[in-house]
């Protein structure tokens, strides 16, 4: 059984903790290739490998990536067998801690693997359920630990449900296991799909479960049992995808039908021989059937936030359309009283963080004193051709700012609010938070009655900062 | 200044990640040093610390509380210095990046610490504005790995939010910096409060703020614009205490007005030595002021959990009470279908992970049959006996059916849902996780209609599971 065949599994872990500390990683060979690699990539793109902001990029990227993976090296067998603990069953005949029903079950466990179709670290809620046998029971935070030994792998999430269940059964040997995931893939649209107005974005959500003993054959309601205790959290059995259905779940799928990039009509062969690399230096097999089409997948993805095509683009856009139709309304000496507060809210972005190579998301705000609004297809242009490149939120904010501020003379307030992939998949992994950036230009310097009038007008959501 | 004097810390930290991984704590001689403190405690609850469940207690208690208070060792300097990057400010003259008022906001760190005045964990949520200056920016993770550094200390929250605001803007040297830190302490009632019926459950909420530079005087508004992107969060500024005012917002404050104990009237005086030591080993001082009284309060709450006066309350209530009463209307030959599901929800427990020392909490859900409902005073009582002693949540669920059934006649389910502290206090830290266990008897082992008839009647909430 693939998640039981531990026989690559070259380092010890002892109750969850690995042997190899972080800091380790640091110059051992795997970790010097990714970071050649990522160089590549990065040239790939046009940037300049040495710029301040990204010349640490390769390092970051190499030190993710085996933290991310570093499942590959664990064992279950360590992490659980130190903490199963006796405890008297109700029914000695049965040996079930709880009855013949008695269910333990650890909920809402928020973990992330890689998806290994695109190399884009996907966020779940893990629901996890056994049978006490044989008058002993887990700590229970294993469950938790066991879950995140496979999902610190390239994964898809039926196998990732699978694994985790078939390694809970092996070693707590219960009456049986139950894992439940809700996974929520990023659908990361193209500048392309962007171009054309399309409303790709959003989040891809499925919804996986896997199951051992009385969870298999389900005789006798056990899976009934643990749905009714999930139902808290608004899981319906209905929404299940049969087993084998969601080959496609990652959007990559698609993006593979696109000809060549969204931008080149080529690919960089050089890129794609380095993401093959990485597989390699994770200690993947780029040839298993899963990761065949994955560095090619990246590739086309990663080619969306290529420097050079980009600005070229803007400029030809943004400058032919919008600026003297804006500006001859704002005529000289006009008081800027007369002048109104406008506002665009809730501008969806996506970009790509330079200096983790991950996506970040989510709206941006504009607010400017004008006569007349800017047209929303023109503010959503300067967000993307700036969100399409390698950014840092902050400069990202400043950019819109300025942008828009050429086209209104000067008092503008942009606010960007956003998830950011590094802060779950990198050390602090804090699910949940988001980032919010303010730029102010003019008045909106000076007064803070201006920024508290534009700051009362936005919308109190935060759906698009993260699943949830 | 408090936050910045660093001259203890005797280890370096890279980037975030300790040098001293966490295995190496494990026969050190301060981990030794808890290890027999632990000892004491256990020994002085009645406890056999050769029993199977809590022999390793003494080293997993060791080891939490030596990895919850690492920020003693770990320096601000070594995280920020290498995650400043330059960033060109819109306000060239004032050097902000996002202009005069461009703040910088991440929000909804979910972040742990350990009440000083009480030694129990206390969940918060910290979230830390800055307005850049000196063209530069901050890696975005690092707010909440400097935030950490102070979380894993013993504190109270305003000088939490005091320490990681001085330190943030020592390192960053923004034009300000802003951290609002929502608290939540367990408000763990004690078994005397329990049978007096009273209702002092729930949590303690503070929030706190603390700000530098634009924030300290607060003539630009920066508080009001920082508010505004928080407000999504629910957050009110009126709802903020004044500085100084929450010295006694740890519920430990009242226990120590309770006369000794809540059994016994005597305090063991090798347990509270015990702690005194456990504080030493900590790297602490036991005679700074907000420490002096700490053993005590420890002690006493957890006095709450001895073993040995319990069981003798239970016998002398339960069967007193209860038992002829509702049998008498069991009469034999009586059909079973003619009892009706009865059923008990939501009745609040608390109780101490004898693996962890620490608390678990939640909520208790009874079903039975039989002709007349038990009352529900006596089924708190039941609960609340087999809560308060060293436990582990399915032993407590067992415990709770059989002592029920024996009062009914064998038709019993049990439903607990918990939150547990272990699962955000150790290394795991997965906030909002929550565990269900059930324990089935007589017909609802055989009959999964039986089992869906109670489940379904359960309420779909999980308020009492966390603070959120």
């Amino acid at each position: 059984m693939g998640a039981l065949d531990e026989g690559h599994f070259h380092e010890v872990l002892e109750n969850g903790v690995e042997l190899e500390p972080p800091q380790g990683i640091e110059g051992q060979p795997e970790t010097l290739a990714i970071e050649d690699a990522v160089k590549v990539l990065l040239q790939g793109l046009g940037e300049d490998i040495n710029r301040e902001g990204i010349k640490k990029t390769p390092l970051r990227v190499a030190k993710a990536l085996r933290e991310g993976t570093k499942g590959y090296k664990q064992k279950v067998k360590d992490i659980v067998e130190g903490a199963l603990f006796p405890e008297a069953g109700l029914d000695a005949a049965v040996g079930n801690a709880g009855g013949a029903g008695g269910l333990v079950v650890v909920r809402d466990l928020d973990l992330f693997s890689y998806c290994e179709s695109c190399l884009l670290p996907f966020q779940f809620k893990c629901h996890v359920g056994y049978i006490p046998s044989g008058q002993r029971v887990v700590g229970l935070s294993k469950l938790s630990r066991v879950a995140d030994v496979f999902a610190k792998r390239l994964q898809d999430p039926q196998r990732l449900a699978n694994e985790v269940c078939s390694a809970l059964h092996h070693w707590i040997k219960p009456a049986g296991i139950a894992v439940v995931l809700q996974c929520w893939h990023m659908h990361f649209p193209s500048l392309e799909s962007f171009l054309m107005e399309s409303n790709s974005q959003g989040w891809l959500k499925v919804l996986v479960r896997s199951g051992t003993g009385a969870f298999e054959n389900d005789k006798g309601g056990s899976w009934s049992d643990f749905f009714s205790l999930l139902k808290f959290r608004g899981i319906n059995i209905d929404n299940f995808l049969a087993e084998g259905s969601i080959a496609s779940w990652c959007p990559s799928q698609s993006w593979s039908s696109l000809k060549g990039s969204s931008i080149n009509g080529q690919l960089n062969s050089g890129m794609v021989t380095a993401v093959d690399s990485i597989l390699r230096s994770l200690g993947e097999d780029p040839s298993r059937e899963e990761l065949v089409g994955t560095p090619v997948r990246f590739v086309k993805w990663l080619t969306n936030f290529q420097n050079t095509s980009f600005e070229m683009k803007l400029n030809g856009f943004v400058y032919g359309r919008g600026v003297d139709s804006l500006k001859a309304n704002g005529e000289p000496g006009v008081n800027h009283k007369q002048e109104q507060l406008q506002t665009e809210v809730n501008l969806s972005f996506w970009s790509q963080c330079e200096h983790h190579l991950l996506p970040f998301y989510g709206v941006v705000h504009i607010g400017y004193f004008g006569f007349n609004p800017i047209p929303k297809s023109l503010l959503k242009s300067i967000v993307h051709f700036y969100g399409f490149k390698l950014q840092v939120q902050e400069r990202l904010t400043r950019q819109i700012a300025e942008t828009v501020s050429s086209l209104v003379g000067g008092d503008v307030m942009v606010v960007l609010e956003a998830g950011h992939t590094c802060m779950i998949s990198r050390g602090i992994e804090k699910f949940g938070s988001s980032t919010a950036t303010i730029a102010v230009l003019g008045r909106f310097s000076a007064d803070p009655n201006a920024r508290a009038m534009f700051l009362q007008s936005l919308p109190n959501s935060s759906t698009a900062l993260g699943p949830s």
